[in-house]
């Protein structure tokens, strides 16, 4: 069976003043019935009782609070109002949703310091779709997982227990509406979700899920027909096959109540798809989408479709140009209950991408941006990387699409072009270990993504503060020195690893720590290209074409190798190591510098650090300890083989004369 | 259960002529209960049978030819003389082994198309020890093993069938005398074959390789006391763990008559050893030939002891020096009934290294040759290489070290130094595949160990005939065109994969296709150096000073970059591109040629064997043309990875104007 112990995350409900009032909690225009509402107050009891020691009764005769959660109909969905005095307090919202949401809003303000009269705000998510992304297998492995084995699966059952209640509680606390649960490679047991054989615990499970708002999505595999139907093929456009999904949708949503619809991951990485059969990803997407919307399914597309058995030797095919090339004809094709869900860049979730062209390149289209927090490229949860500042600058991305409201949020949001369905997805971080994400501290990543995925203005900064006082309720000083080992994380992570933009220089597979030429010479499509005289992968008009997916405002911008940003100039540009960056300094003298001083910052981040020991529970301050130990072994291999790498290739010195091999 | 299809290998016996007659076959001077003495005349009757069609027939009243098995004592332990004229046929021998090794040599030369009455040879085996190394776990897994799962372990138990017996068949028909079992990494149920959870199989074992003059030998865990015992350490000076080795190996011995003693991996790769303890490796073997000499048994005490995590930055640290510098020292220490075990080079079975310093740098110690058949580093039995050639030049190796009788062979044969421990084992590459080495051609090494072990003096090509003549009965054309093909092939392979002696540049783990910097910043001290100048390790006196662990006629000449041999530049020199080799060419055009046109012999080796369809079985063409075809696959990736490789580095472009990207 599964870890029995388990921390409470950033719902640890410290105890911030001893009022010990009563406080009478009404509930008006709900349906008292309502498994969510019934969150919202056993939440709100444990949590007043915790931070506060008041303590919360159903219509007490005398109280020194009145608490109530009122219906008002002109609060925009999902959202809610906090209004309060000296003596009263209302979480006003229109749903259920909005409710606990509001709930939660309340709790996360007192433990942050405010007194209950302070609490003033609305507050309206601003994305539908707020989803997590489970690469969990059915074995209990999880594919990428850096903090234990699946808490959903074991040996090939679904584990529903009260581990699994708190991970709702948490992804409701943070906003997060959807959660699939099985990895997007759906393969063995994984194709049975669907079936007699595991209905009744996806059903509890998804249940579970329902009491905190939460609607259970699974990951489908595109053949099904021939494997669980014993058809011959899965051709979208096959009556046979379309029959076959038709069924089997009934079945499915007839028992499964809380499904909100199904992930989809076709023609990838091997995965099966509508490509085998001639056909295109939209009329795969359609199909489903068709048989699931009598039930009020959605389908979500992935658009990470490319050629993985690319010829190394071949400058022309571009994977970075896969994504708009096989998904932008189609724009306005796919049908509304779709949405095609695109990772931030047009690789592979790397420290540096440029923003996917296919965001905003597609205006007739719902989309939603899916993001890691798992950090498969970004340390391992190991090295410490706060994603939140990377997450802002792709919301914050001007795509041109239209004149204004064209940002990556305004896209994803559905703002832009009017979507209802729309949103953000993370493939998320967690697992079974006791603090759920292996590194306590990158458990700021999973409550920042909640946080950013339910209201986009907020900063970086905002939400490394809330996660630090919710979760450790440090001195003003301290918060502060941990606020700035988030914030500067991921930025001393890029200097240590892969310069410019250019990505990957990881050990195949695994990915974690440097392998130069590691995927080089490989078959998916991953080069830097480097020779004597330089590096970078030419995605101009004159390489692969690439820049030119963008507006036109982005396309000339990313074209002109000196208009280029510097941190994706060798994502867009061959450039010779002499070339003159803006600082003065030439590219390898930047590479050198960057090395030495990222690896020199991952240990003043270790010494801010150790400078908190005692302030943290000691079993915390010893979990990252250890952590930073590996950081800093692996920023020095970084380094030095980097370094060694360039200097061995190109023969120029380091100006500063310091050691390379 | 194991796969329960099998070939019969060069034991076929492919009737060559039909004499029809009757063979009389009388014993004389043997025990006749000897089982070893019936698996010869067992072995006489059906080959026979087989290749002439004469019928054996025990002290027949009338006969054609008579045959005889004649004990002569003055005939050499193990040798055979083979008498024969019209009407008779005559295997003389002073023991049951050289009676059987006879029998076998009589149905060789009738195969290779003798008449019975020009069988007229003596032998004395080369080596008294001529042993085959598994390395078999006990889950049926083979560590590099390229032909299936083991046929001795299922699921951690031991399989004695069918298998078995033809297993030691093969082995004394080609002069193999002892088998160790098992992985020298021993781990888990291995660890527990020296216990009565295996004594019963590992007997049953034993004692169906006895009949065939094998005898069997097991692979230890140093730790055993600890992991076996319960002791708290297996420090071989403690009293406590020699006491408990001492009843171990009586208790040992006593079940397991047919055994021949231990085979030691320790201090090496993660395994336990004596230096735990601050003990020599001396120490370790001595106290293990200590415990085990009542019995008379030996311990076969591997040197591949290096220091696997060394720091790629270390310059100084040389993982060639690494078992000189370990073993040298207690040259004369070990005792009578302990060998030690030395790999054919200091590295770890390359292509192309030079012969390991320490063979004939000892010369007090009994010292056995160990190669490799298993073509971890040489193609996994997919790329053809036949080893004979790389064998032979081993074993030809003048050592220096008396004014005669110096070659490598001399040393390990014994003849050197007058040791009566010697020999040569070989890491076997035999697997449940139906055809045991998975190419079918790859069984030429399997038969060309054996030969070579049991005749250093037989050439290359001698071996590949006779396996050819054995196998498959080509026609003279067809025999020569794959006696060419089984000659050339490693220097074909050498060609396409790493140059000039540096070796790796394999795909880590796995050991098969390319990466050029697969090991380059690893911690396995197997660098090749490479910069924008030149590559090579500086293995001269001014660099690591390996060079000078050879006695002095090859010190001076891998010292000096004029008079070392040039394939084995790189292993002791750091070179520049533009090095002028002894053709007149440049180094960075040597490897630039030398990959283009071993790629294009490869492709030559493919023709050739095209030529053969219809001559041999059609299994066995399509088993091997399949081979050829991943083989072209990876000669032109180590081709264009190579050549891209340095001429990214270097920025030397190829004369010849050919493609490298």
């Amino acid at each position: 069976m599964g870890n029995k112990e388990w921390t409470q995350l950033w719902l640890g409900y410290k105890n911030v003043s001893n009022d010990n009032k009563t406080v009478s909690c009404e509930v008006v225009g709900f349906n008292k019935d309502s498994q969510v509402i019934k969150s919202a107050l056993c939440e709100l009891k444990s949590g007043l009782k915790g931070i506060l020691s008041d303590e919360v009764v159903d219509n007490a005769g005398s109280y020194d609070i009145a608490l109530t959660i009122k219906k008002v109909d002109a609060i925009a969905k999902e959202g809610f109002k906090l209004e309060s005095d000296t003596s009263s307090v209302s979480i006003l919202a229109s749903d259920d949703n909005g409710a606990l949401y509001g709930a939660f809003e309340l709790l996360r303000q007192l433990s942050c310091g405010k007194k209950l009269s302070e609490v003033n705000v609305e507050k309206t998510p601003s994305n539908p779709l707020r989803m997590m992304n489970h690469w969990d297998n059915m074995d209990g492995s999880i594919e990428r997982g850096y903090s234990g084995q699946s808490f959903f699966f074991e040996n090939k059952e679904i584990v529903v227990d009260e581990r699994t209640r708190d991970y709702a509680r948490f992804m409701a606390s943070v906003g997060i509406n959807g959660v699939v649960i099985n990895n997007v490679n759906v393969k063995d047991a994984a194709t049975y979700l669907i079936t007699d054989r595991y209905f009744d615990k996806v059903k509890e499970l998804s249940e579970v899920f329902a009491d905190y708002g939460i609607k259970t999505y699974l990951s489908l595999n595109f053949a099904a027909p021939i494997e669980l139907g014993g058809l011959e093929v899965c051709d979208p456009l096959d009556e046979k096959v379309i029959g076959w999904w038709k069924e089997k949708a009934k079945e499915v949503f007839g028992k499964l109540p809380h499904l909100g619809g199904f992930l989809v991951k076709a023609d990838s990485e091997g995965r099966p798809g509508p490509f085998t059969y001639g056909r295109t990803q939209a009329d795969g997407a359609n199909m489903l989408g068709d048989v699931v919307a009598p039930y009020g399914g959605i389908i979500i597309w992935r658009c990470f479709v490319y050629n993985c058995t690319q010829d190394w030797r071949d400058y022309k095919t571009d994977r970075a140009r896969a994504g708009y090339d096989y998904f932008k004809d189609f724009d306005g094709a796919y049908h509304d209950n779709v949405i095609l869900q695109i990772k931030n860049g047009p690789m592979d979730f790397q420290i540096r991408e440029p923003i996917s062209p296919l965001i905003g390149g597609l205006t007739k289209t719902n989309q939603m941006l899916e993001v890691q927090i798992a950090q498969e490229y970004t340390g391992h949860q190991i090295d410490l990387c706060y994603l939140m500042p990377m997450f802002k600058e792709v919301l914050g991305f001007k795509t041109y699409c239209q004149k204004e409201n064209d940002t990556v949020a305004d896209v994803v949001s559905g703002r832009a072009f009017g979507n209802k369905l729309a949103g953000m997805a993370a493939v998320i971080n967690t697992g079974n270990d006791k603090n759920w994400t292996g590194n306590y501290l990158a458990a700021a990543n999973l409550y920042g993504f909640g946080r950013l995925s339910f209201d986009t203005e907020l900063s970086s900064e905002e939400i490394a503060r809330e996660w630090i006082r919710l979760t450790f309720a440090l001195e003003k000083v301290d918060e502060d020195k941990l606020t700035d080992m988030l914030l500067r994380s991921r930025e001393i992570y890029e200097k240590y690893t892969s310069p410019l933009g250019i990505g990957w220089m990881v050990t195949p597979h695994d990915h974690y720590g440097p392998s130069v030429d590691g995927y080089e010479y490989s078959r998916w499509g991953t080069y830097h290209r480097a020779d004597h005289l330089g590096i970078g992968v030419d995605r101009s008009d004159k390489g692969t074409g690439y820049a030119q997916q963008y507006y036109k405002e982005n396309a000339e911008k990313y074209n002109d190798p000196e208009k280029c940003p510097e941190e994706l100039l060798l994502f867009f540009h061959h450039i010779p190591y002499t070339w003159k960056l803006k600082t003065g300094k030439t590219l390898i003298q930047h590479i050198y510098d960057s090395h030495f001083e990222g690896e020199a910052e991952a240990e003043q981040l270790f010494e801010t650090w150790k400078s908190l020991e005692g302030k943290v529970p000691s079993e915390v301050f010893e979990n990252v300890s250890h952590r930073f130990e590996l950081q800093i072994y692996n920023a020095k291999e970084w380094r030095d083989q980097v370094n060694s790498y360039f200097y061995r290739k190109s023969g120029i010195s380091d100006q500063k004369g310091r050691k390379i091999y």
